[in-house]
């Protein structure tokens, strides 16, 4: 019985020729990933262990990015307890005020994730880095701890549901389409515990941001990963990024799949889940009432990538933010940040209205950086609608592209670029 | 007898020829300030009176800058309240997300402030607008309440402190080693209830930025309120900034000062206020033992100005952020973040390994944006040190120029440009 991509990455990770579904397997990590808030747990696990060393110090990634520059005093002490821990350790990639971004837009830019990777991390949207066709994963602080004292996690090794893609996505459509219509198709339990494998000819037309974005959901579907083929366009990616070797697996012609569909991206539309999870999802033709929004929202490690400041730029250029509506653009790395700037985009969101703030993960989590009062609405890039998510538990937030949330910003209501004429 | 500046501009207010020291009046009042987290206080308190209309819509400014974007629930209920207050009485001046910056930096900027104004605000800053010989000063909420519901306040006519300045500044002092020098000279009440008047020739060496910064913290020595006379330099920057008319108040031959002080410029040096006092100063020279910091924050209401932003790109260019220090440059409002931009100083700073914030008062007062953990230290541009003031009450503020805070973001430890070989 053949393997799939994710299944095959875990066999070799586990010394296995073969491993199946189901089967609990000890695989060897590549890298270890926490931030400001989940590590100071698995620390705190670790001062528990009796090893006092990691396992290798250049395999952690330790992000401080959730509540920096520190929200208050207890994100200023979770801060201070890293930085004390990355500094007895000597943890080479300790990123924190300056050097920083969003954990999953940084790693990759910063070629700590490739092809072939095992990761984990104890952040839930660690799924990102599948787009480079890693194997990764979120898990728990405590599985944190063990891993940056061993170097291995167990895991189940996932069944898979295959995605085949097809077509080209049309104007304004973009890798946030693509998933919410997946996570709409199968639900916010849709893929539980199941690999999410991308495949097909329709892949090419995807950019590495359009497949970050679909990598990153693959959690909101419930899958233990999303994963894509590693293509010419991840190969460039990764040459570009890191100076790691990688390993592009290949699933058998007989692998496995509980489930397969077809996407064609040219039948998708602009996409919008409405309150209060990822799956309640309504292209906009199909949004008959207009939604008025207070709040838009382009950023976090969904929707904060160069391409979609770009996309966002595009549409907010020479127009105005909506009177009342706040518009807050968050560049997910110093890197990005610089190269928008270069660019001339934060220049067309500030002359637009909006505000541009440094880099975090800030209100998609409802951390700070534009936290909802009761009744009030935001348009999202972020990834989570969850009641409560980015503020009071009577606020709202609309998961969208940037595409989107720019044109809603413009209008003050949920509608795509089309309706700026564009 | 005499009037000075200060009494001369309260006397017109009055409506009467003459004013003195100690005397009760009620003056007519050119605006009305409040931010995010008074104003909301001041509506709550005008809800109780029997008006329902503000005195002049016109006349009012209510800027969000404390803690916004929205740090949390309770700043978003804070924003929406006086938001919502706004659109009910049509308030001409209120700044938002993406219009906005810090209050006292805003107003000037704006226009709203000009030469012989009087001015209140609920925020203790508010003396900045004498750097264009207004006379403004800070008041609670529910002062600006009434100011808002009646278009007058009552005042004890201040008495008056003169400070005769002289000479020129060597290259690295600025403003706010002036205003440090003269605090830790006459110390946080030396000025208690008066206003300090500045004056003399050596005033034209003074930018426009400097003098906002000493009328900004004329508040840190018990000032009514501090300010300059209205030379060319101010009538200037009056004339690019606002269409409003001004008037021009000279003090009379025979205007009584408590006490007189001459200030020579070109004898001050880079001045430190040392925890937990605005008034423990210390020059450079003076500091013995190495300060070594956790974070330099370059910004706020009293240096976060296009000028403050260059001298700290000057140092920053082509130099590091000292590994382990987190360097916070924060913009005061849309326009200085913009400017900066356009003249590279943004890209100066994120390459030296700086973040740049959206304008927000964030971390001087522990809103957000830099909180210090127990036992950090910072060396801010901001203007109160006070135990507790930028987060935990073991944490240590020292106070200094945007020249000071930025070698000091490159050492790691507080010291002059000249450290550097500037």
């Amino acid at each position: 019985m053949g393997m799939t991509m994710t299944q095959k990455i875990l066999a070799a990770h586990a010394g296995l020729d073969h491993v199946e579904a189901g089967q609990l397997i000890e695989a060897q990590l590549d890298l270890v990933l926490g931030n400001d808030i989940t590590s100071p747990v698995a620390i705190h696990e670790m001062d528990k262990m009796t090893v006092d060393t990691v396992f290798d110090k250049d395999k952690i990634a330790l992000v401080m990015d959730h509540f920096i520059p520190n929200k208050d005093i207890k994100s200023a002490e979770h801060c201070k307890c890293v930085r004390e821990f990355a500094c007895r350790h000597d943890i080479t990639n300790y990123f924190d005020v300056g050097q920083m971004g969003i954990e999953h837009a940084l790693l990759p830019e910063k070629g700590l994730t490739v092809a072939g990777d095992v990761i984990i991390g104890a952040d839930s949207h660690t799924c990102t880095y599948g787009a480079l066709g890693a194997f990764s994963t979120g898990v728990g602080s405590t599985d944190m701890a063990a891993g940056m004292a061993t170097g291995k996690a167990w895991f189940k090794v996932p069944s898979a549901i295959k995605f085949n893609i097809v077509g080209k996505p049309k104007k304004w459509v973009s890798g946030k389409d693509v998933i919410l219509h997946i996570i709409g198709m199968i639900g916010v339990d849709g893929a539980l515990y199941k690999s999410m494998e991308f495949v097909g000819e329709g892949i090419k037309n995807l950019s590495m941001d359009d497949r970050f974005t679909i990598a990153n959901m693959a959690i909101e579907a419930g899958g233990k990963n999303g994963i894509f083929p590693v293509d010419d366009l991840a190969i460039e990616y990764m040459k570009e990024h890191s100076k790691r070797p990688f390993s592009a697996y290949e699933a058998d012609e007989d692998a496995v799949y509980e489930a397969e569909y077809t996407i064609d991206l040219s039948t998708l539309e602009p996409t919008v889940a409405f309150p209060h999870l990822p799956e309640n999802t309504k292209t906009i033709s199909e949004i008959k009432e207009p939604v008025v929004v207070d709040q838009s929202v382009i950023g976090s490690c969904t929707n904060g990538r160069i391409d979609d400041l770009r996309v966002a730029a595009e549409i907010l250029k020479g127009r105005k933010v909506k009177k009342g509506l706040r518009c807050i653009v968050i560049p997910a790395t110093q890197a990005i940040y610089l190269q928008a700037m270069e660019e001339g985009l934060l220049k067309i969101f500030i002359e637009a209205g909006a505000v541009v703030s440094t880099p975090t993960c800030g209100p998609c989590l409802g951390g700070y950086m534009g936290i909802l009062a009761a009744g009030e609405r935001c348009i999202s890039t972020t990834n989570r609608n969850f009641v409560g998510r980015m503020g009071h538990v009577d606020s709202e937030v609309y998961l969208a592209s940037p595409a989107v949330a720019a044109a809603s910003a413009v209008t003050g209501y949920i509608c795509a670029p089309e309706e700026l004429g564009l």
